[in-house]
């Protein structure tokens, strides 16, 4: 028993109160909290700067901690987007009446007792609340030291607004903000029915290790394009570059180009927008050869073995040549972080293969694996990537957010035998 | 990198081969093993006999092991009804064109390498196999090493089968029955996408304990069943004997039942049956007081604090007076594990209450708790009743040992901003 399971029993107390609360009244309040978190602008950025008074301007953390008005403009935002969505609970997700007359429902219903562990950005803290709350889930909340203050004051100022609204407090409580709190949410069986870590490889290992309650892991994406022979040469170059470069700092963007021997002689090409944007090339031998001359010197060196199966999370790509379309499967089974993956082919039985084969959340014929991400798969809301193949995979939104249970009525049947 | 690693990179590509194999060819080879297992009863029963040898008959293990030509026909019988199920493989669950012209498609998928570790049962070898094939996941079955010869035999008998109708050899692999092979199960992430323990509590909580690959937990039921103040008396008599006394091994047997303070009169009725069955009662206070005289004193006796949230899986029932439905519904909270709970009861109202707010799997008016079970609840097949919230609740069947990836067929799309 820790110190901290008065917070996780309290959790646990809400959910069942949740669990009778109507949607319209969750709705209600986040549309609430919307206006309020804006009426607290000042209080809100005041005791963000508290946080960014600890930091350096130059340090990375700063611009993922700054809040603005913009941004808590933003938040507000998603807080009303989420209400708008239409709510899952209750859902009847199979019914039927068996030979004996006991009327089976199997019924959509919460997960129950949700925690939630994040670093650095205090946007997470309202993002994880909403999506919780509104699949009446309570939610414990551990947020990074840096963002103490900040977590904090947003948590301060959803507290009345979720009593206006018939709300438990315990349906969102921010855990303290030390070491100890994570290693405590990590051992809370039976109190604790999921724990979803947000944020960086080491964060996501650390909890995997430590954890006896169900996790859902996200993160991590190791992301290969193969460049087919039959690929056509002008969409491959328009999707390794928006692979690559749109956002290098985020999970879906492309760490490995594989492309097949065949089309060596057009690598150039396809690595051009590549020179623009700075990327670093790290290529095997007979791709180093095909660039040589062609790529900037600075920027081409050739591939160590250390190179495949890194993310790179940076302007940087490997590039690795294969004979078929079996050695671009087999490299990505072995190199893979079963994210997302791409081929770029004209070859329709090429593509159904690799569809098939690939053994990843999501699987790309000629488009850019940048499209990975909760709203563009019409999900209205995301909660993380899971890389996991248990009850998520891939983006996941609120109905990963929910679990279900059988409802069984009777007249008083007995099982025979 | 353990010793078994060889295992387990095996099944990995097992499982790859599996997810190009047709649903048909793996129905085949299910209803192959089926004449093949009977026409080597000789050879399974002389290899059975090898592992009874090593318990005394009087032990509780030795019928739980033993193999009887009865057995085998049945366990052949179970492989064919598992071919004759529809193949839940390839499915599409949605699909959608986005603005862009993406095509997006959700399809079911195996788990890819499922890890099931069980003690003394010999059947489950072959239940185990049966439904991982049939959803297209490699196994790799840890079995207890009192079956150590049995399930040797049995894994013998299917290989042949296995290759001859085109599987690999790795889709069902029997791990050497020591612990440290399921040490290095647990720990095989990256390698095993998901471990479903079947057996004891003990064995629940060790996989538990160590695990840091997804686990699945079965298991542990505490049951309640709540009379309610309108609750029928002969309905309440049936359901309470039955839920207790059917088989009182099995998760779903009742340990405790609630009874309302206004019904306590009503208490030596519905509780004769009990006696004729020579179940201990540990009755609380009152209770006893309505008991005493009424049941064989032999059998009844008061209540401690510990007999409440124990699961008995023995002649023996906790009984809680209860003063409203809420008390009722506090005690389940509080002791219950999540896995099936019951009310007795003639009012509407409190029906619906207590299908709302109990949380378990499986949630029942005016039925005994022994209907809990895939068969019952028309999942054609079980592979065990999970008490988690996470990917599968209540009975596990076929599509429970799925997960989903998603397809994206594009024309070049790539994505703005």
């Amino acid at each position: 028993m820790s110190d901290y399971t008065a917070y996780f029993r309290a959790a646990q107390q809400a959910s069942r109160r949740l669990a009778t609360v109507a949607p319209a009244a969750i709705d209600a309040a986040l549309r609430d909290l919307a206006d309020v978190l804006l009426a607290h602008t000042d209080f809100v950025l005041a005791e963000n700067a508290k946080d960014l008074a600890r930091l350096p301007a130059s340090d990375p953390r700063y611009d993922r901690l700054r809040l603005t008005p913009e941004r808590l403009a933003s938040m507000a935002q998603d807080l009303r987007n989420v209400a708008s969505l239409p709510s899952l609970l209750g859902a009847v997700l199979s019914e039927k009446e068996l030979a004996n007359g006991l009327q089976l429902k199997k019924v959509r219903v919460p997960l129950g007792v949700v925690g939630i562990i994040y670093e650095a950005r205090p946007n997470v803290t309202f993002d994880s609340l909403a999506l919780c709350l509104k699949t009446g889930n309570a939610c414990l909340l551990k947020g990074g030291s840096d963002a103490a203050a900040s977590n904090a004051a947003l948590i301060e100022v959803a507290g009345p607004v979720l009593l206006r609204h018939g709300l438990p407090l315990g349906a969102a409580t921010l855990l303290p903000p030390e070491r100890a709190a994570t290693e405590a949410l990590l051992l809370a069986v039976g109190l604790v029915d999921v724990v979803i870590p947000r944020g960086s490889q080491g964060l996501i290992n650390y909890v995997r290790q430590n954890a006896r309650v169900p996790v859902i892991e996200t993160g991590a994406g190791v992301v290969h394009t193969y460049f087919d022979e039959t690929g056509d040469l002008a969409k491959g170059t328009a999707i390794v570059a928006n692979a690559k470069t749109r956002r290098v700092s985020v999970c879906n963007s492309l760490d490995c180009l594989l492309i097949n021997t065949s089309r060596l002689a057009d690598l150039p090409a396809l690595a051009a927008p590549l020179a623009q944007a700075q990327v670093q090339l790290f290529a095997d031998a007979a791709a180093y050869a095909a660039l040589a001359g062609q790529y900037p010197a600075a920027l081409l060196a050739e591939a160590s073995e250390a190179h495949f199966g890194t993310e790179f999370l940076d302007y940087k790509l490997a590039i690795k040549t294969v004979a078929d379309l079996d050695a671009a499967l087999d490299h990505i089974a072995a190199h893979g972080s079963r994210h997302s993956e791409a081929i770029i082919s004209e070859d329709a039985g090429h593509i159904d293969t690799f569809l098939q084969v690939v053994d990843a959340a999501a699987v790309y014929a000629n488009a850019s694996t940048a499209f990975t991400d909760g709203a563009q798969f019409g999900l209205g809301a995301e909660i993380g990537i899971s890389t996991q193949k248990l009850h998520a995979r891939g983006p996941m939104g609120l109905e990963e957010l929910t679990s279900y249970k059988w409802l069984v009525r009777g007249t008083g049947q007995v099982r025979a035998g």
